[in-house]
């Protein structure tokens, strides 16, 4: 290290050779920027330092970026130098919000509301149909630990336990393979009471985010509005609406019951048969003939169904065969009940009722994308739009056997107290006690009441469920022995500080986040390791019988993602 | 369940006949107890409630054990009914005060010091040297994440990203097969700062702790006192010195310098050789003679090491050929050296300093154990004594290869700026700026000054360490970048709470421990796994050959260990 100099010279010298980015220390005294020279906009923008002596702590060699370029460079290369990454004012914002926004939640909770901070483990045992979860072999021959998608099974022995307000910044993991915006492990704000039902963690929650809502954001307001999961799929055709603009869909199917058109009658004879739109204000006026193709095209793509693009006043029809069989009288009609603007356009499909909900739903957010490219705002991204959406269906037909039942969230979930007779005859039928927290569109957190009758448990999960009560035995067994009614929910950390920030990606929230394939590309995990490090876990490799050249290339230098 | 009932006598019956630890709802008015039936000691004590209807919301079934029997239960019975055992007013505090004093770290940490919580995977690579690292198979094969020990490279990475005060309370992971009083995962308050030295990094922590100090116990007293190494080795024969009591160790080879006794004069003429001794007062009083043969078995046994018991003011002699060795003036002299009182009995030993030193460092712990068997009072439960350690060295020889050096904590420990110039000459000699913290007799926590200096890093790893420094070019390089000079520490939460608590285990302030052989008793993990589970993962068991037997017994029914 240097020596401390003593010249105004070798000051000078010292400041200006440093290259950008080293660390200096230098001495003085602090005194007012000359007049004019103030910078508002910084903290230090008033004063500036009279050196008198400087000191090189530590040098830095060439960059392989500028910090400033934060928007230029590839994430392959940010992730490798996510050092110097995290000094861009936009990771520094992030965490820093980060950090003090979970400082306010652990205050509302524990100070002020009572609860309990409890950390659970994370090796534990394989949830039954846990596919995605992490193993980890123990020094026992053919034991393994997992990793918990989620405190879920702790959270409710606490309940047991007499833990009564519990909460905690839970890191949970997942393994989904590559899939973007998702992280192998991912934190969550994890909370559990007893004696409560959904309104009151519904306003618990929304204390919450009201208490914890940074102050340079428009304040939160309470209570959020709440729509039932019907509602919330007639509507905006997904269980997670958002909520900020219109273009709701809207059920026109009487207007077409006494039509010729043959497809449409068609669907309407079928049972759930319907005829859906959605209204686009403007969209004469901003969208292109190809615009309206590639929607119609997305809509038979991916959900094989045809969609028909109607302009109700405005004096054009691209002479679209099918859109001319549409009726003046009809047009009329849906111009009255849609409430159709000069340069409106409906988009309208016909089929069963949740098919043609999800895809005009999915249309609805792709003409916004459209419109919003066009320079209209339909998204203000300084407007957060908070929705619960409660009252899903408690079971869903599995899908690789839609005789047998799954559980739409999780096992665990209190049926409706409503619909608690349909259970032994229409399970299909039955609402649950889950609720979801929808922001922007969207899923920011769910939960649910829980059953806690023993009996209620074992029916769901061995007779309807058919699920090896084997492996939860001990939850059952401690739901015999004076269970509290109890409920929670988890809100998803990364994807809450994701919005409220406005980052594009959870993996602006995260300091060392792993790419889309689950790696970091800073230290090179994971990584190989020598067979003998695997022999006190009883494991070996069991190479794919395609992958010698890749064994073969284990100890190659690393290849950044792309 | 049952409906709301109305007469009195069916509000007695359900409350009568309600199992213990059952679950019931009464509604009512509060009133205040008759006089004289106040109970100051609950919260609820002064009041009670005319209870109008009451209903019984869930049933206990009959118990394992009663709830209130803490201390008969075996500890297996508890773990294996945590929810149970969870409801004990010892639980019950343990857990509610650690979530209080960890939240009283937070908020001297991020609100007063303005430290930023972030989170840092979890997933990681394997460290050199990490054999205690948990493995994680990937999907891809042969590619493998590890837990870490904690987030030492990352903290450090923060530091040169900008983020120049950082803490978490971050979970870690260590694989020490079956250790007492060890978990496999583990908690600390981990922490680093930018331009700080020890002394900084010291205050930091005396201000944490003691602002969140229970205000139930008394209040800690700073700034701690601090101790080398060396003289705590010196005088406790430990890094760890209990400084609640005394019995120290002390030096008494001049004594002998110039004695006729063979083995004495031995073991001075050797390097290093020494003559040692503790005082155990009033050790003729209370210390029987076998007590006095088990220390000198023990010593022997564990140490091969002689002890010798000399009582200089007793009358007593038991006529041990060695001790009469000692001469008159010779006892005189220790009398004075030593200020022993009436009744005070010395251990003498004689050997090489280290060696001596451990030796007697493991007897006082030993005669105090025996002491307070007795019904003295070395160590005050309400006492906190804290002590930093100071001025270890930087290396060690390898116990393996003492030729070779390793690091006597880690490799980016910062070395003593006195010492620098020893590093390149004389490096067993290089004190580090590495610091522990103990309290009563327990590392609670250690840190250091980390290197800031690239090359000075690269020296230590690759010339005087010889590790492969591939493994750690990510931290190599971005100390190349502008790293600023930074320091840190790690607290261990579990420790510290249990000795706050004066629970007798770490087991008893975690909500859900592992057993001492790494298991959960109440979910039964690790558990075995079907082998189609573990293809995605690209690996299969290896079974050792004499595990057949263990191999087909797998799926036997679950037994509690013992």
């Amino acid at each position: 290290m240097d020596s401390v100099p003593k010249s105004a010279a070798s000051v000078k010298k010292i400041l200006c050779e440093a290259p950008m980015e080293s660390v200096v220390q230098v001495s003085g005294t602090v005194i007012s920027r000359p007049p004019g020279q103030e910078n508002p906009k910084m903290p230090t923008g008033e004063i500036e330092i009279k050196v008198k002596s400087a000191q090189l702590l530590n040098t830095c060699k060439k960059l392989p970026f500028e910090i400033k370029d934060f928007v230029k460079k590839t994430e392959a290369l940010r992730l490798q130098y996510r050092y110097l990454d995290l000094r861009s004012f936009q990771m520094q914002y992030n965490l820093r919000l980060r950090s003090r926004m979970v400082m306010k939640m652990r205050e509302y909770l524990c100070n002020l509301h009572g609860f309990v901070d409890i950390e659970t483990p994370t090796l534990f045992k394989r949830t039954p149909g846990g596919a995605k979860e992490f193993v980890i072999p123990s020094r026992e021959p053919g034991k393994f630990y997992c990793l918990p998608q989620s405190p879920q099974q702790f959270k409710q022995l606490l309940m047991v336990g007499g833990l009564d307000r519990y909460f905690q910044v839970a890191r949970c993991y997942r393994d989904e393979g590559s899939r973007p915006d998702r992280q192998p492990e991912f934190t969550q704000i994890d909370i559990e009471m007893s004696f409560v039902d959904q309104i009151g963690i519904r306003s618990l929650i929304e204390g919450l985010l009201q208490y914890s809502w940074p102050s340079d954001k428009d304040p939160v307001v309470v209570p959020f509005p709440s729509m039932t999961f019907a509602e919330a799929l007639a509507s905006y055709g997904t269980d997670k609406p958002d909520t900020r603009f219109g273009m709701k869909i809207v059920d026109i199917s009487d207007v077409f019951r006494n039509t010729k058109v043959g497809f449409l009658q068609d669907a309407l004879s079928k049972p759930q048969g319907t005829v859906k739109a959605i209204c686009i204000s403007e969209g004469a006026k901003y969208l292109k003939r190809k615009d309206i193709e590639s929607l119609r095209k997305l809509a038979a793509d991916h959900f094989n169904q045809e969609v028909l693009p109607v302009f109700p006043k405005a004096n054009r029809n691209w002479n679209s065969p099918v859109a001319k069989s549409i009726m003046e009288e009809q047009r009329s009609e849906l111009i009255r009940l849609m409430e159709i603007q000069e340069d409106g356009v409906v988009l309208l499909t016909a089929g069963e009722h949740r098919k043609a909900c999800s895809v005009l739903g999915k249309l609805r957010l792709e003409c916004a994308d459209l419109l919003e490219a066009r320079g209209l705002v339909l998204r203000d991204p300084a407007l957060f739009s908070f929705l619960w959406v409660v009252d899903f269906p408690l079971f869903l037909p599995k899908e690789e056997n839609p005789g047998e039942l799954e559980s739409a969230h999780h096992p665990f979930t209190a049926p409706h107290p409503s619909d608690i007779h349909l259970l032994h005859t229409e399970p299909k039928q039955v609402r649950s006690q889950h609720y979801d927290l929808v922001l922007n569109g969207n899923e920011i957190g769910g939960g649910s009441i829980r059953i806690h009758d023993a009996e209620l448990q074992r029916y769901i999960l061995a007779t309807l469920l058919k699920e090896d009560v084997k492996l939860l035995s001990h939850l059952l067994q401690a739901l015999d022995f004076g269970a509290p009614p109890h409920g929670g929910i988890a809100l998803g950390l990364d994807r809450l500080i994701c919005l409220v920030t406005g980052a594009p990606s959870i993996r602006d929230v995260i300091a060392f986040p792993k790419s889309f394939r689950g790696h970091d590309l800073m230290s090179n995990a994971p990584d190989s390791l020598p067979p003998e490090e695997l022999k006190p876990y009883h494991i070996q490799v069991s190479w794919p019988a395609d992958s010698e050249a890749e064994k073969s290339s284990l100890n190659q230098p690393y290849h950044p993602e792309s």
